[in-house]
């Protein structure tokens, strides 16, 4: 299916390469669209939504990450949708891979299938998955070469610690995890972590046990995550291994800056947040 | 929505006090239909199979439980099969929770939108989660009081002791967490647990971890779990506690008696089964 296309680990590293550090959200709502697409088919409105941002935002972006949520609460339309949405991706920003944030986990036959939904139906490059299973059941994902399989360690929410910074043999369990993904998971070179940007000192430690995985950060800008202390922690030794991703602020930047264009008030925002980063990793 | 229907944990306690503790999957494949089945429309034909076995079921079970994998890789057709496969169990078996086997987990606005497509489109009793992003951003599953959240506790695949069985604060992972679900989870009493068959000594544990915690136990059947090992060390001092789920047994019964109608078939390995757990129940 996917012929020559790179693999999700090349594409991210072409990025990086390039200095695209941000990801951005493909996560349109109906009830929050631009003036002139919120009457009319949903469906269509979103989609012209995403095209949009595609568009203003495929100079700096490292990755496009849709939210699987988002669309399953669309019923009939979310399947069409995030397919039309993925594709879209192709059409206008071919060399920038989309992470399908999912959070799929199970065991057997059930993991092949939404491997296969997920790299098949959907033609994401990666998507996140949840670790509780272990490296072996996850292997319908992790056999996918060519796709990128991005564990959730550190979280963002409040109660993130609850089992997360739990101590096993001498260190929290998110530690062991993003250990374990480096080497167990990791056999095809094709893994990363999700870190979210709220807690600087955890992504530290989880650069610390997996020097050179690719860690997705949500939660930059809308969840008030700071760049420097992020990009600063988590950068690797090579120069790239951040995805940094942004989704509320990049979005709906059009809202702040209601004197602009959609392309020049997104462009305003990417280039501001693109300017941050690369100012905090000259630092 | 609901009215006046009764809550999960009340539906379930209902089928315990009239003896029934199978669970039976609703996943029925398009390329493993009964013959009449297996021409013409795939959605219709996996519809028509599930009809026939709530028809061949609804007076032993205890409760449903579709595989939300299996109808996602029907792409178009997933989300109406899987919501009138649903309502069928309304229809059929109207006193008999689903149970939506989609294993999800995330944070925030996210989870808000799994609980409400979950539980309000699909019009699920209840859901498997993951455990890993802790308690408080399991909140928008677990506020709906009417609604069941059954948490994976320790899973049946052979590397599920990756992460599960590692010793924290003295105990292991799943036991430290089936005792977190029975006591921060359970606000409303409306959680339950996952534990496979094919690990009868870890159900114990859990037991004794969570006493009263309705556990959901897949792989009876077909994946070679011991009905008495599973059914004395889960059974609560209640006398209830158990939802064992059987699968493809259940589902593909009529491909083992060939000289059977498709009820019978199927009403046969329903009866043998209830009578092992019976069985097991009394010794």
């Amino acid at each position: 299916m996917n012929g020559a296309r790179p693999t999700f680990t090349e594409t991210l590293r072409q990025g990086w390469n390039a200095g695209r550090f941000i990801s951005v959200g493909l996560d349109g709502e109906f009830g929050r669209l631009p003036g002139d697409l919120a009457a009319g088919d949903p469906a269509r409105g979103v989609l012209l939504f995403h095209r949009r941002l595609i568009e203003a935002t495929r100079d700096l972006a490292v990755a496009y990450k849709p939210q699987i949520a988002g669309y399953e609460q669309m019923g009939n339309d979310g399947f069409p949708l995030l397919r039309a949405t993925i594709e879209l991706v192709r059409e206008l920003a071919p060399g920038i891979p989309v992470i399908l944030d999912a959070k799929r986990a199970d065991i057997g036959v059930t993991n092949q299938r939404y491997a296969h939904v997920a790299f098949d139906l959907y033609d994401a490059d990666a998507i996140t998955v949840h670790p509780y299973l272990g490296p072996e059941a996850m292997k319908p994902f992790t056999d996918r070469a060519d796709k990128g399989v991005i564990v959730l360690c550190r979280t963002s929410n409040p109660g993130a610690g609850a089992y997360q910074d739990l101590i096993v043999e001498g260190r929290r369990l998110y530690q062991y995890i993003a250990e374990d993904v480096a080497t167990t998971w990791n056999y095809n070179g094709n893994c990363g972590l999700v870190v979210g940007a709220t807690y600087p000192n955890e992504i530290k430690a989880v650069r610390a046990a997996a020097p050179e995985l690719p860690i997705l950060v949500p939660g930059i800008g809308a969840q008030g995550g700071e760049v420097e202390a992020t990009v600063q922690n988590g950068v690797a030794k090579s120069g790239g291994g951040l995805v940094l991703h942004a989704s509320r602020s990049i979005m709906y930047a059009y809202e702040k800056h209601p004197d602009k264009s959609f392309a020049d008030a997104t462009r305003a925002e990417m280039t501001s947040l693109h300017a941050e980063i690369v100012a905090a990793l000259s630092l």
